[in-house]
């Protein structure tokens, strides 16, 4: 309903997306996988939105990950297939993952533990079809997953195999990446969490059973991968769409690769407190980074000079990082644009996404939400 | 559709609301201020749905307070009436709010700057309406606001009076009860307040500008009201409907008046690092608490014994506060309740709201979302 305005002109707060900071984001990570010949299978909780999955996935709309089962029904309503929810099963949604295993040509789930795996096998389905079950390995990351070198890991690879379940692959989610800064530093996890995925995948194939994908993932390990990530059949970053001041710390990208504002107008001055309001709180910008950054819960795009340094529900306190704030500068109802922390987060605040081309606004996104 | 079930059935995380506990609360706030003689206007902010507003006001479905626009063309969309815009005019919203303003019966506006009251004196109304406008004052809250002995907030009223639009009344939120412990201090806060914006109308009085209404609100202080709240026309407290840690640290409730909680399963035992995981993250409960609580990002209820240590966007790792976790306590699918630390934040992460009796989920709620 906001087409053909410019994004100044959008009632703020605003998620704002650049399209062709997005575009080009999806065709770098493309091309680089593509390169090292490794399928890219995206991750979709970022955005959530039918059209950024459709950049993502070049328009095939085939090969994605979802986090929860409201994407995964958004997904397959929207047209797309060969969904992988990418969650250790969650006993309360068996059923529904049934129906779409059976309504989908492609839809694949995710396991950690042996009472997972039995609910999966007492649970027939219908049409012919069969549970394809992934393997979740934790490889240093310490959230989901078997770790790699524990026997229990390779035996409940094993009892997939055996069926009538599919192991359908092998999947590590290097979340540690997350605490790099640097590329030497991420392509050091990168490396470890590719070498871990790959013996442990050598082992099943000494085994007897082979493994036809080991996939690994992270915006930070896929935006700067080793050579060694060639060896791997698949990797399912996510973040990279939007990118953030987050990866931006870490190594991931830079600014100009940063698709996502938050638009916010100021709303109030008090020079009493050398301080101004504006309209964005945590509902428009979420709590990440919980205020940490050098300039509070957010980058003042073109005013490293300002800190946001605090958020109530609807309002947003912006103050000089040090010395008096110029408020003539800023006068009330003018706009400032804030560099999201983490473009996951802000996103998951907003029921309307405004993409642009150089701040003209072509369309609107609506993402998933709920469960 | 999930009407009929029990909350234990719901897919999780699940944002359940006891109607019980919220009809007392909503209930117990209406006959508190009545006894006073104070008129209750409440904030839709927390819930932001219609069946709340309709407790919250005793089915009147009229004077109310909203947080954004959103919430406003909700609630009037909604049959509501006699609703207060409690934010600083936004300067591209003047255009809606005149909008709203012709609509209503009564929709009311708050400035606190000659800048933005002069948009309302430049923006001509239809239909014989003016615009009533209420003074933002800060009485050492220190968000909006003018401060309540600052000369210009004096001479902004009488401009607001001077027409053609109306002085509605003068508003403070004490939002500094939020760093009280305690009855004593909640009470320190509520006379302050409530004594500043008294002798402020006082003052507007001796010039000759009557204002028909002084309100301030906070759930804190509407909780434990001093007997000098008496004297004021109007409070307008939001958060008590449901309450939350947050509230009963700070002294406004008990856990017995919390009705919010977040159902979550176990998907995950990880003995090596003493965790498990359970499948609300920051999606299903905010960052809100940051993590500070004794148990972390919120209470597990019925195990003081158990630690929400950190959340990524769909995982929650859970481990004990002291010691070793019992895993056979916690089998792989079974249901923990969280009760949240800031209830308008969880809120705020929900499409739907389950809403239970007695653990019966009697209706779903749909909140108002976005700007």
């Amino acid at each position: 309903m906001h087409a053909g305005r410019r994004v100044e002109d959008l009632p703020t707060p605003a998620f704002t997306v650049d399209l062709d900071v997005v575009k080009k984001n999806a065709r770098e990570m493309t091309e680089r996988f593509r390169a090292l010949g490794v399928n890219l299978r995206p991750h979709m909780k970022t955005h959530k939105t039918l059209e950024g999955g459709d950049l993502m996935t070049g328009g095939t709309r085939r090969q994605i990950v979802v986090s929860t089962l409201a994407e995964a029904r958004f997904f397959a309503d929207g047209g797309f297939d060969d969904i992988l929810y990418a969650y250790p099963l969650p006993f309360d949604k068996v059923d529904e993952c049934a129906a779409l295993t059976e309504r989908l040509e492609s839809f694949h789930v995710l396991v950690d533990s042996p009472e997972a795996l039995a609910l999966l096998k007492r649970r027939p389905l219908h049409g012919g079809k069969h549970w394809k079950v992934w393997l979740k390995v934790d490889c240093e990351n310490g959230r989901a997953g078997l770790r790699h070198a524990d026997p229990a890991a390779l035996e409940l690879a094993q009892a997939i195999a055996a069926g009538p379940t599919e192991l359908a692959g092998v999947y590590a989610h290097c979340g540690n990446s997350y605490h790099c800064q640097g590329v030497p530093e991420i392509q050091t996890v990168a490396r470890t969490t590719t070498k871990q995925v790959l013996e442990f995948t050598e082992k099943l194939r000494e085994e007897g059973v082979p493994c036809p994908v080991a996939s690994i993932g992270s915006t930070p390990s896929c935006s700067h991968p080793v050579p060694e990530m060639a060896e791997l059949q698949e990797v399912h970053p996510g973040n990279y769409i939007f990118y953030d001041v987050q990866q931006m710390m870490i190594g991931s990208c830079q600014l100009k690769d940063i698709a996502v504002r938050v638009l916010t107008r100021v709303i109030g001055h008090y020079p009493h407190r050398n301080q101004m309001l504006v309209d964005c709180g945590w509902t428009g910008l979420s709590l990440h980074s919980l205020g940490q950054l050098p300039t509070g819960y957010a980058l003042v795009e073109g005013h490293p000079e300002l800190k946001l340094v605090g958020m109530t529900q609807e309002h947003g306190r912006i103050e000089p990082v040090t010395g008096t704030l110029d408020f003539t500068q800023f006068p009330l109802g003018s706009l400032l644009a804030l560099v999201p922390y983490h473009a996951c987060a802000t996103a998951a605040m907003h029921p309307t996404y405004y993409v642009h081309v150089k701040g003209q606004v072509l369309a609107t996104w609506k993402p998933a939400r709920g469960w």
